[in-house]
C-alpha cells in the first residue's frame, strides 16, 4: 500500500511516495528521475544507525556511488559548522554538478541537507527521505531549505525544491514517542488551518494514531501532503497564502529560540504556539472559545505540551523581532477565524500578544 | 550620455544602465523599481571611502534607510567568515523581507553581496553597482553570486538576479590602471568567444581605452553587456551555451587557488588563462596560428601577463579538480575555432594539458 501526491511547481514538479517498506526502492527512483554519478546520504547519528546502511545498498544496487555524511541529531545541527562540514563531505567525495544529496532523517536533517544542496556549486538536485512524522507531513515538502543564526531560526536559506519525496512509513517505528507526538502538532495544524474534516477525525482516531497504526496513519499523512501541496502550488515563494503553515509558529519560533533550541522539540514548540494563536484568535478573528477549548483539547490528548512555564514574555518578545515575517519590526501572526479557516498577517496589540501569554502560555 | 541594456529573463527581468556620473541616480532607481524598507550598501574599504556616502546619500534622499557595511578589499573578503559577518550586519541594520542590498564596488563586493542577498531570509532583492571595469562588463550582470572555500573557488553560490544595475563609468577613474587593465581581460574575451567585430575594435583603439577615454569605452562597455545579457537570456542556469563565458576560466581558476588569489587580480589570471586556451585551441580545434597570435598580441598590449611562472603543472593540475566545469573528474576546456567562435564542454588529452602549459604559460 502506498500513495502518491504530486506536487505541480512547472518545471519544478516532483511527486511524493508515501507507504511502508519504500526505502529499498530509493535506488531505483533515483535512476527513475535520471539521476547519476555520485552522491551524498545526510542523516544523524540515530538514523543512520537505523537506516544509512540500507539507504547506501539501495543506491549502489542501482549502480550509484554514495557516501555517507552524520551531523549530531536535533536543530543544533542546522548550523553554520555542520552546513561547511557538510560541503567538505561533498568535495572530499567528488560531487560534481551532475552529483545530488539523499536527506535521510527527521526536519533538521532536511532543512540542512536541502540547503547543502541548493548552494553547493550553485545548487545541485536533492532527495528527501524524511523519517520522523513532522517531516514526512511538513518539511519535507515544498522546498523550504535553511539554517539558523544565534539570532534566530531558518534564517539563511533558499527555496529549493527536492526532485522526489520518499517517505518510508515503516521508519516511524524506530521513532522516538516524543518525537512522533510533536510529528502530531504540525498534523493538527492542517486540520485547524485548512481542514475541518481532517480536524474531526484526529479527534475521531486519536487513540489509533497514538498507537501508529499505520492503515489510520497513512491516509492521514497522504491529507496533509496533499494539503501542503496545493498551498505551495499556489504560492510557492510564501508571497502571502504559504504563510498560513506558520499557524502556530511565530511564538513557536521564538519558544525554540529563548530555550536553545534545546528544550522543546519544534513540534513542542508549535504545540504551545497553536494553544497560543488560538487564544489570540478568539479575541482578534472570531474563533467560537468552543473551536478554542477543541483544539487545546486535541493538543492536550496528543500529549503535546500547552504551556513554556520558564519563559517570561520579554525574553519572548525580543526573540520574535527576527521572525522573517516581521514587517518593519511588527510580527504577523496567522489566526484561526474557525476550524478549518485562517487569515495571514494579522498584526495584534502589543498588550494583548503579553496579556495572552501569561494567561494561556506561562 | 547612458545606455540601457534589457537583460529578459522573465519575471526575473531587470536592466543595466551604463554610462556616466549615475551614481545620484541610485536612489531614484531603487524608488522606480519598487524598493522600500530599510537597505545594506555593502562595499570594501576603498569604493566605501571614495562612494559609499554619496551612495547612502542618494539613498536617503529617495527615503531609504541605508547601513554601510564594509569588507576587506579582494577576492579572499569571498569567505564564509565574511558572508557571515555581513549576516550579522544585515539583522542588526534590521532587514526584514522587503529590505535590499546594495552591492557597491568590484567583482568580489558583488559575487559576496549578491550571495548574502540570495540566501538571507532565503533570498532578499539586491541592486549590483560595479565600480570596475570587469564588474561593469562581467560578473554584474547574470545573476551569478558565490563565495570560495578554501578548495576553490565560487564552490558555494546561487543564481540570484539582480533587480538592476547601475554603472558609473566616473567611478572608474578611482580605479588602480592595474585592475582596470584587469577589467580589460574580461572584455577582450567577449571578442574571442562571440565577436569579431569588437575584437578588431579593440585592437583598432586600444590606446584611448588604455586611456580611459569614456566615450571611446562606454560603447564597448555596453557591447559587452549586450553581448552577456543574450547569452544569458539563451541559457540562465548554464546549461551548457553560457559556460562559453569562461573562456581561460578552467586555467584562470588553477592560477588564483595556487597563488592563494593574491598574486594575481582575477582579470590576470584570466589573460594568463586565455593565452593557454588560445594555444590549446590551435593544437585542438583548428584556431590557426595567426589568430592566435593576434589574441596574444592584444592581451599583451593591454599590458596584462602571459605567464605564470611561479607555478609548475601538477600543483595547477590538482587545482582544476575541483572545477564547477569539471564532468567525472575530467576538465572541460572552452577553446576557440577561430576569433569570435567558440566550442565549450572541450575535453583534452592529459601530456597536451601539461606541454601547453609549460610552452606557453611558465
Amino acid at each position: 500500500m502506498s500513495s502518491t501526491i504530486p506536487v505541480d511547481l512547472g518545471d519544478r514538479s516532483y511527486s511524493i511516495e508515501v507507504g511502508a517498506d519504500l526505502l529499498a526502492r530509493l535506488g531505483p527512483l533515483c535512476k527513475k528521475l535520471g539521476l547519476y554519478s555520485s552522491c551524498l546520504v545526510v542523516s544523524d547519528g540515530h538514523v543512520d544507525t537505523h537506516y544509512g546502511a540500507a539507504c547506501a545498498r539501495s543506491l549502489e544496487t542501482a549502480g550509484f556511488t554514495p557516501a555517507r555524511v552524520v551531523v549530531p541529531p536535533g536543530e543544533p545541527s542546522k548550523s553554520q559548522t555542520q552546513l561547511f562540514y557538510i560541503y567538505d563531505q561533498a568535495l572530499e567525495a567528488g560531487l560534481d554538478r551532475n552529483a545530488f544529496i539523499v536527506a535521510l532523517g527527521g526536519g533538521g536533517v532536511g532543512d540542512l541537507a536541502g540547503y547543502a544542496a541548493a548552494s553547493y556549486l550553485r545548487g545541485i538536485p536533492y532527495i528527501q527521505v524524511p523519517t520522523t512524522l513532522l517531516a514526512m507531513v511538513d518539511s519535507s515538502v515544498g522546498g523550504k531549505t535553511s539554517i539558523n543564526l544565534p539570532q534566530g531560526k531558518n534564517l539563511i536559506g533558499a527555496f529549493h525544491q527536492p526532485v522526489g519525496v520518499l517517505a518510508d512509513t515503516t521508519t516511524l517505528k524506530t521513532l522516538p514517542e516524543r518525537e512522533y507526538k510533536a510529528g502530531l502538532a504540525e498534523v493538527i495544524k492542517y486540520g485547524i488551518i485548512q481542514n475541518a474534516a481532517l480536524f474531526e477525525t484526529l479527534e475521531k482516531e486519536l487513540d489509533d494514531l497514538l498507537d501508529m497504526d499505520l492503515e489510520t496513519l497513512e491516509p492521514v499523512i497522504t491529507r496533509c501532503c496533499e494539503i501542503k501541496a496545493a498551498i505551495v502550488h499556489q504560492d510557492e515563494r510564501e508571497a502571502g497564502l504559504r504563510s498560513i503553515l506558520n499557524f502556530g509558529h511565530t511564538v513557536g519560533h521564538a519558544i525554540e529560540q529563548v530555550s536553545g533550541y534545546r528544550q522543546y522539540l519544534h513540534g513542542e514548540a508549535i504545540a504551545i504556539g497553536m494553544n497560543y494563536a488560538a487564544h489570540l484568535s478568539v479575541k482578534e478573528r472570531g474563533l467560537t472559545q468552543k473551536e478554542c477549548d477543541r483544539i487545546c483539547r486535541l493538543i492536550q490528548a496528543s500529549g503535546l505540551p500547552m504551556k513554556a512555564p520558564d519563559h517570561e514574555w520579554p525574553a519572548m518578545r525580543n526573540a520574535m523581532q527576527a521572525d522573517k515575517k516581521n514587517v518593519a519590526h511588527t510580527p504577523r501572526f496567522v489566526l484561526a477565524k474557525g476550524i478549518g479557516s485562517v487569515a495571514h498577517g494579522c498584526e495584534v496589540p502589543e498588550q494583548l500578544l503579553e496579556d495572552v501569554w501569561y494567561d494561556c502560555c506561562q
